[in-house]
């Protein structure tokens, strides 16, 4: 695999346009899963998913899994938060035994896209799902897997999961899914991985004005399309979860921190004490990978230090945004 | 001169010790000013004050003078925030036309540290006194400075200039400068220059006990010693103008920003918006020095990015600090 890329950010250098503007590469698996020709069957033990616990991409479909039940359907390996150190940007499964999958015995995550696709140049990404049976590649899709698992994945939905994603909501959840991915999910990368002040600025800018516009929509409404938890609010919790512990200070997206937005930081925190969101939330991991892993000390004297702060206890105190909503439950579930 | 230094930060290796804690270098030039044998005769027009706008300890000599009104007694010279690009730590007086300070004639500050001393091994620091008779270097003891130009100084202070040393307060004064010097001015140091985990762990535990302590302190009282600005507000006022634009992200003393602390927040603004203490504060010299310059970035592929943040317009918002004082004024004037 051969990748020209930048030894202190773990992107590569065809991500960065000539304006310096980050321009995450594009997913290269993204057959559909479904049970029509030519898409991916839906079948339980049929596929790994591949996560880490410091990625807001794979973050969000580990949330999703463990909502709906998924555990028993789909299996999971995790890679470490650290890197490895390599020419080639990578990740690695040394949280495991032997540092391989005990599943897919594998050490490196692009071994298997390199099986999968020997002219594979991008970078080897999570989450990703690996079919058990070609232990190839199927799908990298992180834009839409946890709509596949919301939808196509329900018959391996445990008894009394939720709807994420109700078919009335679908083109509200959308909308609000690509701004949400390109101001703010990726908006945070942007800022972090710009190699230009105006394109850096840029970002800042957007991002900072859609979160004040968030903020003010989470001034009316419990969560972002409602009463009950959606789709949406698992892509924005991933980016808020990692926002004043990474990115603030990793990524100089220092306006304001997530704990200095009243109703942001109330719904944040109304998420993280929910099942499913704060017990797949893994601060030291999440610190690790943005302050030690993936910037890269080329000055060899100096130790790479790990930021004492936050304090991450206030996660857990108390919000009344319970007030907010005309429902017991904040989830939508529908008996089938 | 010749300094080992790390290329990453402007500390030389000698200032790093085994453990990895930074121990600031001594300073070297520490003559008294005074009217004794051997003391540095107090006169007018005798001294050029070097400083850097971006330096604490340069930042609090520039605002005792204003205070006291010592413009036209000691001329001020100024050297860039951005460190020049040397194989030694330097300061450069960039800002000036042609580069060079008009009264020394010099380009750099080590120029007249070195005709000084030639032997002299340290990094050459601000603030620092240039004795103008002789070309050379006679103090640069920012420790004691202030205490000088409160004290023998005097005759030349301005009508009506207050006293920031008042003698029953001396001892008070000294103690809690030592504090703050320790576990505050150079404590955001210790954390930022640290290259051991444990020696940057023991650093962010003291700073932050230090500052919930003072937190506690500004309960009560309006000033650091009661109702009237003393030296040791100016001390603590010029690391907590730096904290949140620049020590927060770019030294990891991320427990929290002092706008997160109410009491130490609304007396950090109450001093800003007093003459002398915001008149001096250039925040954009403060973030460039710290996130620009002193972080020398190896990989010549990137950019060196500016963060957009903090708002620093709120450094203009009440506070309510006059509440905690039984006085008029926040200076103690002793008509003479």
């Amino acid at each position: 695999m051969s990748q020209n890329q930048s030894a202190s950010s773990f992107k590569t250098a065809s991500e960065i346009s000539k304006d310096g503007s980050f321009k995450r590469q594009t997913n290269r698996f993204v057959t559909p899963f479904g049970n029509e020709q030519g898409q991916l069957p839906v079948e339980k033990d049929r596929y790994r998913l591949i996560w880490c616990a410091a990625c807001p991409w794979a973050h969000r479909t580990v949330i999703v899994r463990s909502i709906l039940g998924l555990e028993d359907a789909i299996s999971l390996g995790t890679v470490s938060p650290m890197r490895p150190r390599l020419e080639h940007v990578d990740w690695a499964f040394s949280l495991d035994t032997n540092e391989v999958d005990p599943v897919l015995n594998i050490q490196y995550l692009s071994e298997i896209y390199r099986k999968t696709d020997p002219d594979y140049t991008g970078r080897p990404t999570v989450p990703v799902m690996i079919d058990l049976e070609t232990r190839e590649v199927v799908n990298n899709d992180y834009f839409t897997l946890t709509n596949y698992f919301e939808t196509v994945w329900s018959p391996f939905h445990k008894v009394g999961a939720p709807d994420l994603y109700p078919e009335h909501l679908r083109k509200d959840i959308d909308e609000l899914n690509d701004i949400i991915f390109h101001d703010i999910n990726n908006g945070v990368y942007k800022c972090g991985f710009a190699n230009s002040q105006e394109s850096y600025e840029a970002a800042f800018d957007a991002l900072f004005a859609r979160l004040d516009e968030l903020e003010k929509r989470l001034s009316t409404k419990r969560f972002l399309h409602g009463d009950y938890i959606t789709d949406s609010d698992v892509r924005l919790y991933t980016t808020l979860a990692r926002f004043d512990a990474a990115y603030y200070n990793g990524f100089n997206t220092n306006r304001n921190l997530i704990r200095e937005f009243p109703n942001l930081w109330g719904y944040a925190r109304d998420l993280y004490q929910t099942p499913g969101f704060g017990d797949t939330t893994d601060f030291d991991a999440i610190k690790r990978h943005y302050h030690v892993s993936i910037t890269i000390n080329t000055d060899k004297s100096e130790v790479q230090i790990l930021p004492k702060g936050p304090d991450l206890a206030v996660w857990n105190s108390e919000h009344n945004r319970h007030e907010l909503s005309k429902k017991e439950e904040k989830f939508l579930v529908v008996s089938k």
